[in-house]
């Protein structure tokens, strides 16, 4: 299935989108994909909302890929859980993430250098504000559904409080109206890591360098909340793997539990594809 | 009651202490405490295991405090669950310990300088050993129980298995043979926060100043695995704190859970005390 990738810059009120927290965007832009089809009556859009380190592709494959890569490609597809036979599909990059809509990374129109340091506070009821005027700028007064795991949970539950009506049904997968205090603390602790991170520089490192150090531990850290005790034990146990590359002679040095390369891993692969200070700004407003 | 400390260098075989893992020290000297009386017949010893980032101080007030300041006073005193009228408790801070036990800040005999980053590999039967020595050294060919909790569980564990009979009860609390995959990945990213400090350097920093943020941060994730999900919701909830004395006038960056003020504290608080290397070799020896 292709899904269509589409950008679009939001029309707002006289003074821009006014923030919670009191800071406003004088422009806003927002990238989104779209597949299944819309019907005549236009009553049949689900929004699927992504989750902290997701994005707009939650199905199917670009024009010119060889195979499905939306990160909810098993459940979206067409006679899937959320059958794109039957329904339109949007998901739409939050606001603050850093895969095509208005984030820390994008450039401030107002300086035209990236937000950095500069991008304001958001919460959840701002990212969902974001989602609403999407879809009404689209056209729709109201939608099937809003659905989502994880943050996107906590925004479709956000989305259907704020917005009564606007959709149909609301659909929260692992999630909740709050994150539990031992949560808090993991993200916590993880900002404090990027936070700290030499390159840091209060979240104006786009010029030299990303501190992907603290990112990348960030993730490792949250990486292992992502997993049961029990799912952990299954899948690594205390295996050793031998770093056949290792600089160091000392065979000690050169184990590895595999949860640790399992960790590096994550770290690694993730500063490829996320902003430091997207990851921040997300964290903060769940 | 009155606790007292000693220090003792112990009497090693020709060619030193041979470690597990292939090396070898020349010296090793133990710091440890006593109190409760030993009897005649020299058969009421109980030896206290301390946890990770315990010391030899389990019990009572140093000559000169003003109160009790041991780190399991309310069970080890007079008429308490271990009841100092009955038992002659001993408690020796780890070999890799930095509590005066021979440990990476320590000085290396052969250099005039801290071990630092040639401090060899240790492992929990290397501590249980040094722990079996210097209870020899004192002479006494058995005693009547061995007991710790947490790591001090593991070394107590350990000590009974490798010198059957030597201990005639083992005590282990809140322990276990070896850790679970969760717990080392906690403790890997721990070390991982260590490492990448700036102040790192291999471990040598004794002159040029300590990783004290790695540390703080290593503890800050560590004491989140201290309390159940349970029990930090009910301790600290989503309780907000204000920061009077914040730098900033931004109303929001003043504000930090109460959570995060406790993690900060418990951070800070552990620089103090605690040497990197040392949580270095006792986390990997766990």
């Amino acid at each position: 299935m292709i899904t269509k990738t589409h950008k679009i810059k939001l029309t707002l009120p006289d003074g821009g989108l006014k923030l919670e927290k009191g800071c406003s965007f004088s422009e806003i832009e927002v990238a989104y994909e779209t597949c299944g089809t819309l019907s005549p009556e236009r009553d049949n859009v689900v929004f699927i909302c992504h989750a902290l380190t997701g994005d707009a592709h939650v199905a199917g494959r670009h024009e010119g890929d060889v195979k499905d890569t939306g990160w909810w490609s098993n459940m979206v597809k067409p006679g899937g859980g959320i059958d794109t036979d039957e329904f339109h599909v949007i998901c739409a990059n939050i606001l603050g993430g850093c895969s095509g809509t208005t984030g820390p990374s994008s450039i401030n129109p107002a300086t035209g250098t990236p937000y950095g340091s500069s991008f304001p506070n958001i919460t959840v009821g701002d990212i969902v504000t974001v989602h609403k005027m999407l879809l009404e700028q689209l056209g729709f007064k109201k939608i099937h559904a809003v659905i989502g795991g994880s943050f996107g949970g906590m925004q479709a539950l956000e989305f259907s409080v704020r917005f009564p009506g606007f959709a149909e049904k609301c659909g929260v997968i692992a999630s909740g109206a709050s994150m539990t205090t031992q949560a808090l603390a993991f993200d916590i602790v993880g900002r404090d890591l990027i936070l700290n991170d030499p390159n840091w520089n209060k979240g104006d490192y786009y010029e030299n360098g990303a501190p992907r150090t603290g990112l990348a531990q960030a993730r490792k850290l949250a990486h292992i909340t992502y997993l049961s005790g029990e799912m952990m034990r299954e899948k690594f146990g205390r295996r050793i793997r031998m770093q056949e590359n290792a600089e160091n002679n000392d065979i000690d040095e050169q184990k590895k539990f595999e949860v640790e390369s399992y960790l590096d891993y994550q770290g690694q692969k993730f500063i490829k594809r996320f902003d430091a200070n997207s990851y921040l700004h997300i964290t903060r407003a769940m």
